[in-house]
């Protein structure tokens, strides 16, 4: 007997991992969202709008592996809307094979999802919300919640350039400094302890040494567009994820004066990234059944 | 006019620093305490029992230097009472420092203490009590609060050995690979945020791949007594700062049966260093005026 699965809508938000110093550890999800409806078909059928509704469907689509992961089957078809952008570190996939997985009715979606993605921090914060700090141990995700003030908003710089995941991770050195990596740790600490407050947020806290620097060279303007958001009044910014967005820690007081200087800034340099104040998530992944 | 300080007792606790992973940043408070009676003097005078009252009172003498560095005198007289062993990684002179700086009433007390012990944490954790992250950010501490659940407490392994700080300190290397620092960063934010609920730490949050295996040339037998904590029922294990004292984390409930546990092993390898189940301290440095 194969499983069949009830019909219903998933809403899974984006993330952003990282957060500066918290290398492939740190993540908090967004208020962008990808929508997947399922229900029972005799084959497997998608139909995808938004973000990803280029990708190809073959065996590689990750829905499709996905789904035969969960239920050792396909027959289900799935109607895809996404507003998170693909390869611009906003953990698009993560959301996607967590919002399939629970689709699929997985007991365990964050393995399901961890499975396909080899690090949980994006999956984590997608399918709980809020931010994480999120581990894999001996093949076992642990995470642990961390508060976020409510007054603490995002603001996103998402290019148009994707950038190529498995270059910018083959960029990282094999060795780092040891006061380098003290300076992560320490920071990384700091920023997780001070989220709840964003008054306590210090802009050192978001220093990285072990993996930005290293990543810049595929993507020049990085340091360009953090430092802008900084100057527009962010309070810290960082790498989202592997790129190539860039986001801004700010006050949400503070968000709209920041959103009009960085558009000004970039004016000043005739580039026009979409920039957008988002919101942090809080509910993570939501199951309506139709 | 010379600053006159008031008759008063200063009590201050020990400190456990880097649990492991979280080098030169997280320490918790211990209940073993330093307390130092002040008052006005005619010269400076120093009155010591317990650890400590061995040291020869000269011009180095760490009491003194923090008095001339707060009065820009000496003329107090000091009575000091320690039960915290020296040069055993249990925070003696953080707290010493702290101490003296309280009883000579500095407005920034941390900042004394950061000025002989170059960094924060084991000032921090004896200035506010229980656990704290802390880092020195261009000649300024910043210190977060850590939740630490009331039914976790520490059973110590304290050596006579007293361990060379400098050596140890110079024993790191300069670099490490990528892998251990973000697994450091990555098992510190997890240990620190699981605190608050003993019932979620885990053994691998303590495991540490930057400092403690390269010290442990200098104390061979550290691995043996921490094994031994774990084998005994402990949680985790760690060196206490730079040693020689190992930690080990234990529920309330199961700490009598690790400290017998741990003092057989012990007996089994002919050696006996001094076990003991010590709390986590909450109160910080208390003031009581003469």
């Amino acid at each position: 007997m194969t499983k069949e699965v009830s019909a219903k809508t998933v809403r899974t938000p984006a993330s952003t991992a990282n957060l500066g110093p918290g290398f492939d550890t740190l993540a908090i999800a967004l208020d962008r969202f990808i929508e997947v409806d399922v229900e029972v078909s005799s084959s497997f059928e998608v139909t995808s709008s938004g973000y990803g509704a280029g990708v190809p469907v073959d065996d590689n689509h990750l829905a499709l592996q996905v789904c035969k992961f969960v239920l050792g089957h396909s027959n289900v078809a799935l109607s895809i809307r996404s507003d998170i952008p693909l390869a611009r570190g906003m953990g698009s996939s993560a959301a996607l094979a967590v919002a399939v997985a629970v689709a699929c009715e997985s007991d365990d979606p964050l393995s399901v999802a961890v499975h396909f993605e080899g690090h949980p921090e994006n999956a984590a914060a997608s399918l709980y919300g809020g931010a994480v700090a999120a581990a894999s141990v001996e093949g076992r995700s642990v995470v642990r919640g961390i508060e976020v003030d409510s007054e603490l908003v995002s603001v996103l710089v998402i290019p148009e350039n994707e950038l190529p995941t498995h270059k910018l991770r083959a960029a990282l050195p094999k060795s780092v400094l040891r006061i380098d990596a003290i300076e992560n740790l320490s920071n990384s600490l700091m920023l997780a302890l001070s989220l709840k407050d964003a008054s306590t947020i210090e802009r050192f806290m978001f220093k990285d040494n072990i993996h930005q620097r290293y990543r810049s060279q595929f993507f020049t303007e990085s340091d360009t567009i953090m430092d802008e958001l900084i100057r527009s009044g962010c309070i810290g910014a960082a790498w989202s994820g592997a790129g190539s967005t860039m986001i801004g820690f700010s006050t949400r007081s503070h968000a709209k004066q920041v959103l009009s200087k960085v558009k000004r800034f970039q004016e000043d340099r005739g580039v026009f990234h979409q920039v957008e104040v988002v919101e942090f998530n809080r509910t993570g992944t939501v199951v309506q059944l139709a």
